[in-house]
């Protein structure tokens, strides 16, 4: 089993937020692999910001990280979310063999660009660098056009990749069994659902993505997720991507 | 040669634009690959919307895409831009055996992060489904945080990256050949040379990035991406990803 080898994963990213990082810890923790994380570690913020550095050049464990999550695994050592998901999955079971895994990762890519860069969006729509309160007015207008249209059409695109699959019995988006674009999707309606919840709400009720949504359960309820989410490795919600803002939200 | 097989490859993509179909073309390019591209086909456009249509759920040939780009190849079909040129690069020598790949692919999805989706919500920073101009001055203030902090934020990683390559004697941002995030790097420049012309100038003339604009000048020099660029398959910049409005570029 070589793709075993080089001893266990270390999760290099912000602590004190889910973030993008959990995407990389569901994967981990689906698969019960040994790992240790920069959110657990006293310091462990330090680990991220000499990496980022600007003055860090790489070294022979790879280039520099544009940003975290920042994988290491052995000597090896990469970054970019959906990049750490395709390198982990294979050697975690997450992932079909041969060529399917890229049909895994477009749907992997399209669930992180609509349910985690898109959500990041309504609450920083002007500038990353500025503060929420300096884009409050803008953050209003693009959290309603994400509400009203490109939520609900990501939803239904997933529904959509979901109905054939579930006319077959199967409740994941690809193939026989769980993959890592099963976790990305849920993670992405987790975090929507704390950000905006009266608005997952209504569509949700709507009755118009019962697939999605039966996904979402069936994900929350694997053994090892429902563990994970109920233990303290599983980061609180905050000031990360996914924001509770009352006024960003549906107003019922 | 069981990756060359499957005959040519069919790229999907709006015609009329390079978009982020371009960043396909140009790896076909530079491997000398034989495609076919909707762009070229006489109601190359139908080919695109019956694929993105919201009954369509896909078929053997893969789940529904998204948006495209789409490629086909033979009987297997695949989406999303990092996705694509994931495949396509071991296919066409675009990318290094073994796990190295994955060092080009955080490079690649960082260019396109930085230099693609970025520029695109220079011009949709609001809402994705409204026009330019009903959020003009939200653009003019995302464009203004684009050119001053996160554009020359993201020419700094990369020069930062091909420092110690430089240092070499490699003028490429991962080994001693050429990859698909040398294209991509290429590519992302030179969409934002045309979107903002004066403020490319001024960050090309700060001598802060030499290598970066090394680079872009050693792809725009290879002999088949100089004789693909002079063809009639380079598609004009034109309201994409990429548009030249004056009032968002530098004044001057």
């Amino acid at each position: 089993m070589s793709q075993r080898s080089n001893g266990p994963y270390h999760l290099i990213y912000w602590p004190g937020i889910p973030g993008r990082g959990e995407f990389i810890r569901l994967a981990l923790e689906e698969a019960g692999a040994e790992y240790t994380d920069t959110a657990q570690e006293e310091g462990g913020v330090q680990s991220v910001l000499s990496l980022i550095d600007k003055n860090y050049e790489g070294d022979e464990c790879g280039p520099p990280p544009f940003a975290p999550p920042v994988l290491k695994h052995g000597d090896f050592r990469i970054s970019q979310t959906p990049n750490i998901l395709l390198y982990l999955a294979p050697r975690l079971g997450l992932a079909p063999d041969g060529d399917a895994i890229y049909q895994v990762n477009s749907l992997a890519l399209t669930a992180l660009d609509g349910l985690s860069n898109e959500p990041h969006d309504t609450h920083h729509p002007v500038a990353s660098e500025l503060y929420y309160e300096d884009q409050l007015e803008e953050s209003k207008r693009r959290s309603e056009s994400y509400r009203k249209n490109r939520l609900p059409k990501f939803l239904s695109y997933f529904e959509r990749v979901l109905r054939p699959q579930a006319a077959q019995g199967r409740p994941w988006l690809y193939g026989e069994t769980l993959t890592y674009a099963d976790l990305a999707l849920f993670q992405g309606i987790d975090g929507v659902k704390f950000a905006f919840p009266h608005a997952l709400s209504r569509l949700e009720k709507s009755g118009e993505y019962p697939n999605v949504f039966r996904l979402y359960d069936a994900v929350k309820n694997r053994p090892r997720i429902k563990a994970y989410l109920a233990s303290d490795r599983r980061q609180k919600y905050s000031m990360g991507i996914y924001r509770h803002y009352p006024e960003l939200d549906d107003t019922e």
